[in-house]
């Protein structure tokens, strides 16, 4: 697998405006764009750092993951996503190697990039999403 | 606070050797350093991806902070550490907006950065490190 570089982390919180205060006011970051994905049931926030995105995750409903997610855990870092290049080729790779995979093929994910997930068990304890920005 | 980028990602793991074979193999990582922090009771993997490090800690001692943390959470990410500039002032600015930081004033961590941690209670469940490079 090419890896380039983290392309965001993902962080799963209970009140989505409080935490980009934090992160506006306190840790100096700009957000740039708030979206609500319909499908994962959430309200997502976004801020460069360098190259790589923090994304805030807040649920809009009490049966999504990131709600299952905050019931279990508690508020905290929900998944950590690496750019690489060749996704497709990527998972299946990282499949050949024995890692359990959330997902069998790449599929859309926010802000138009191709991602598939491994599943923590086989990542130590890290939900890892892989993801590539076709476009570029 | 001027934050630049994402220095590194602390992720608390079972066994050391097993996850740098996973980040090496699977992910495609190059781990460039393994170091043990002896004050912290952690033995550290070092890995590049793009400007972002990851850094695995196994706890070499059952009444270290991570080996608290693997017994309460599991094995996930431990902590985010976001470079800055001015970690003096930086730290100064989020105890005046009311943070409740672990480290009162900096102080020196691996790899000779200056370092200062947030607490996951004000931060959102992140435990959140500053770090600086001076040499730079």
């Amino acid at each position: 697998m090419q890896t380039t570089h983290i392309e965001h982390i993902g962080i799963a919180v209970k009140d989505l405006n409080k935490a980009i205060r934090f992160y506006e006011d306190v840790m100096g970051l700009h957000c740039y764009n708030i979206e609500e994905v319909v499908d994962q049931k959430v309200r997502t926030a976004f801020f460069m750092a360098g190259e790589t995105k923090i994304e805030l995750l807040e649920s809009t409903s009490g049966d999504g993951p990131v709600a299952k997610f905050l019931e279990k855990r508690g508020e905290g870092v929900h998944h950590i996503a690496f750019a690489v290049k060749g996704i497709g080729e990527a998972l299946s790779q990282a499949q050949e190697n024995g890692i359990q995979t959330i997902d069998k093929e790449p599929r859309k994910g926010a802000e138009g990039l191709d991602i598939a997930f491994l599943h923590p068990k086989s990542t130590f304890g890290v939900l890892t999403e892989l993801c590539e920005n076709k476009k570029k």
